[in-house]
């Protein structure tokens, strides 16, 4: 069987070791991206550098976008030299970006008025997940585009779930992202309680972490914390922009979300103490500051 | 070697699987229950009954209670024909209930005054693992003391952890349960968020529990939430106990936990609702009541 012609319009910090996995699992591939030295590296193992987003659609299958943020996709799939110019009827755009499930229903009508159609799939595990590709693919769109592409996202993640109509990709992150932050608020908490009270941070992680207290956020960032190490695994920028889009999902269909608008606020004075761009276990340091630490 | 002998106060859902344990192990067994049959019940096995918690004390070298709330254990230990009435020098209590830390270190006073020290070791993992000996034991106060109930404690838990000085072992729990509930509130909000958007709840737990979104609630809990089975593991009116304690020991070191109170006033409303006996989970109640579900 031939293997889908594949295109990669964004190769950031995620999206190049995630065409590059793609590249190396033999389906033949075209990149663009807005620095072109970083699509010029993978021109040299094998893959099609083009001069635009639009050139990647005509020229592929299954075109893949990942970039940063909601503007960014409307703009490579649907601005100027954009995948919509350029796409051919019966193929389909995958948006692993995570941006706002509103967009993503637009661009599919768009798409789906020349044959066309989009599956929004955004990732969690970070960079980490996409060298070592161990992506968490969270998935929307039509199921038949979705079986076509699978394939692809094999090489790429290892947990690969399809959610439901266009969309639901990414309000399924967005319910990831409540959990990761709020979890997260969870574990500030503990801490300066036990750090207020004289307990020892990391025998009190050790001794409630086989339990129901238990979560991927006391395991992996607690111990942080503790150390005051504060390296970005995830920075606090990203994730604000992931809560924005979490309330503004949830003003347009309205649904009180106390926990997360007040995890969104405490990162706003961890931003406003110019640390945006450290891990989001800098949390704690807004915890730490309301009890006088 | 003797074995030490051990007695035990209160044989309630977990008093009594706990104190069968240490039966069963071999220990001599002295048990004291305010309402009699289930005392008896231990009797029929071995153990001895007594008719005070005096007595228990005279007759024990290690002291083990584990009543409902905080004027209970000052009850059973300082009260008439308490504990401390009975106690000979050199021996340990040990209160394995959920209660204040304020209260452990005043009990360990008048304790230490007839010879005595406490150990305050409350436990999480509830009623089943009780029943399976798999509690997690969270302990404080003399290291030696520790050292020599040990043995005791391992025939009851399976993690079990040396947290610091007196009271340390009820802090600990207390940054337990902060975990708890403010991770099942990050559950409620994602599923009420889910739910208001048109996903599949199990769908969306399955694609997001493999990674950075992970916990023991949302494994757990996540699932009856979503097939609306609020059966208590853990009831709300017990969660709201443990709250209270959290929040009184934050206003005596003022410790600011705005996640923490937030799920208390929340728990309030399912209160309200008269739904106090249903389990925690019943937090997504009052979430969905707020969107209008």
């Amino acid at each position: 069987m031939e293997k889908m012609k594949v295109g990669f319009v964004g190769l950031g910090i995620m999206g190049k070791p995630m065409a590059g996995h793609i590249l190396r699992a033999g389906f033949p591939l075209t990149v663009y991206n807005r620095t072109r030295a970083k699509a010029d590296d993978l021109g040299r193992e094998g893959a099609v550098v083009a001069d635009s987003p639009a050139e990647v659609g005509a020229k592929s299958d299954v075109t893949i976008t990942m970039v940063s943020d909601t503007p960014d996709v409307d703009q490579v799939i649907a601005g100027p030299a954009g995948i919509l110019e350029g796409v051919r009827p019966g193929s389909v755009v995958v948006d692993m970006s995570t941006v706002s499930p509103e967009l993503e229903r637009r661009l599919d009508g768009k798409l789906r008025e020349k044959g066309c159609s989009l599956l929004d799939a955004p990732v969690s595990g970070g960079d980490v997940g996409a060298r070592n590709a161990t992506l968490a693919i969270m998935a929307g769109g039509d199921r038949g585009a979705f079986d076509r592409v699978l394939p692809i996202f094999q090489v790429m993640g290892k947990t690969i779930t399809y959610c439901g109509p266009v969309g639901s990709g990414q309000l399924t992150k967005l319910c990831n992202q409540i959990l990761v932050s709020v979890n997260l608020l969870a574990v500030s908490e503990a801490l300066v309680f036990a750090r207020k009270n004289g307990l020892d941070p990391l025998t009190m992680i050790q001794a409630v972490s086989g339990g129901a207290a238990a979560s991927w956020q006391l395991l992996n960032l607690g111990p942080k914390i503790a150390k005051r190490d504060f390296q970005p695994g995830f920075m606090v920028d990203l994730m604000q922009k992931d809560l924005r889009l979490i309330l503004e999902t949830a003003t347009a269909n309205p649904t009180p979300l106390p926990a997360a608008a007040l995890v969104q606020q405490l990162f706003k004075s961890v931003q406003i103490k110019g640390l945006g761009r450290e891990g989001t276990q800098a949390l704690a340091k807004a915890l730490e500051a309301l009890s006088g630490i």
